[in-house]
């Protein structure tokens, strides 16, 4: 069992990304984390440092750290730990490859504009209002429209494409209604270009459904199989891009949406143009 | 102005999210980004860097990796690209130092278990569902409860912890009803140790308030001013957390709540059981 800990100068939240990352490549291996946040002067990192090391029994702890002040960083040059700068590195290399100083501040990692903020906090709020097929009068203003039968996980990555990447997502449920219709809504017919129809297999489906309603018909292999059926002829008769969710994870589904429509390509960035401090 | 490129065999959101941690370290520098995640076997690996080389029009672009497998990672050692692998070196210290080999395989990132999965996903579902003062008889099942005036911030937040923290956070709006009547619902004071009062200055909400509802008495001064002192009192009379959320990101408003309320600390976890291929 080993301690695991995260310091950054902000809010350690890639310090930690990487060194789970990481870690995953060590199976087996237990740990307990812990984050250590906003650690801005050498007298914060040495209060940090007596913190690691009260806990730690005489086990030697990791620290994986994207401080960038060298002062700050030096104070845990301590053979009690085991420290691992997961940013340094890098930046020097990156240093000598563009010939030009890094600035070495913490807290300008993931340069969140201000307008890049603005936009994620209006993606949010549109995702949360256009959740589970509501206001389907805005999908011109969305940027990606995820479509499916329902329970087939549209909710949770319409969030996280609001959230990570910025952008205004719809998500609308396709109800026995529709698939029995054979039709879908005008406003998704005319939004095609940014709709990402998910299906998975009927076994999949079912699996979900019955966690919470067992033996339902709607729950049925039956049930799922059909409506998987209706829903993929949908998607073909309007040349809608189908992407299968199954055994994948948000961020995967998230990744290959964005990819199925061809919104891989961002435009050009400054690396900071008002600049907020984030990790 | 350089292209940038994010190559992985999973998502590449840690590619991208190192890879902007650092482009923000040299600023005013003019990139162009885009993801090339799912790299998984050489031939992948020389389409992509085909596709590199054809936009890079003899300008060498910056590609930052987190390949895992070292034949398809050396298709891209190639004078013509400046190659940064983000994830290696610090592989290869951690290996050293653990004295285990690391397993080496892509898409063990981030280490999402199967349960962990679930509990995110029920986060969402959670968060989506208590937003905005809805279900506060739900209370008692929330990890992590945001209040504030109106405008404050509290829904990006909340749909922040429960994506990024899996944290079921619910979030409650101190309208003019609890403000002038200077009481807190009975679910709110009975779960306060959970809970965390957002605060800010008056003027910084005024600036808030009045894009969407220029020259309204809500919008005001003196009534920003008001509120923001009833909440307050509100909070200090019930020993609720205050946090400052003025200019401060997503990120850091999210970590600090947490923090507050002693959230930071994760339990014991195992770097793989049933894991699934992120990142």
């Amino acid at each position: 069992m080993y301690d695991v800990y995260y310091v950054s100068g902000s809010t350690a939240i890639l310090a930690e990304d990487m060194g789970r990352a990481l870690l995953a490549q060590f199976p087996g291996i237990r740990f307990r984390e812990e984050k250590i946040p906003f650690v801005h002067t050498p007298s914060d990192a040495q209060r940090a440092l007596a913190h690691i090391l009260k806990q730690s029994e005489g086990m030697q702890p990791l620290v994986f750290c994207t401080l960038m002040d060298q002062e700050t960083r030096n104070i845990f040059n301590c053979p009690e730990i085991r420290f691992f700068d997961i940013f340094l590195s890098t930046l020097e290399l990156l240093e000598q490859s563009l010939e030009i100083p890094a600035r070495r501040e913490p807290g300008y990692s993931r340069h969140f504009t201000i307008s890049r903020m603005d936009k994620r906090v209006d993606a949010i709020h549109f995702s949360l209002e256009h959740d589970d097929g509501t206001k389907p009068d805005d999908y011109d203003e969305a940027e990606i429209i995820l479509i499916g039968v329902s329970r087939s996980g549209k909710t949770p990555v319409s969030i996280y494409l609001a959230t990570h990447m910025e952008l205004k997502a719809a998500n609308f449920p396709l109800t026995s209604d529709h698939l029995d219709k054979d039709e879908l809504p005008k406003e998704i017919v005319r939004n095609r270009k940014k709709v990402v129809g998910l299906v998975c297999s009927p076994r999949y489906l079912h699996t979900i459904r019955e966690k919470r309603y067992t033996g339902s018909t709607y729950a049925s292999l039956a049930n799922c199989t059909k409506e998987l059926q209706q829903a993929k002829q949908l998607y073909m008769r309007h040349s809608i891009k189908i992407l299968n969710v199954e055994g994948r994870s948000i961020e995967e589904i998230a990744v290959q949406a964005t990819q199925a429509i061809g919104l891989t390509r961002k435009g050009k960035q400054k690396a900071r143009s008002r600049t907020r401090l984030v990790v």
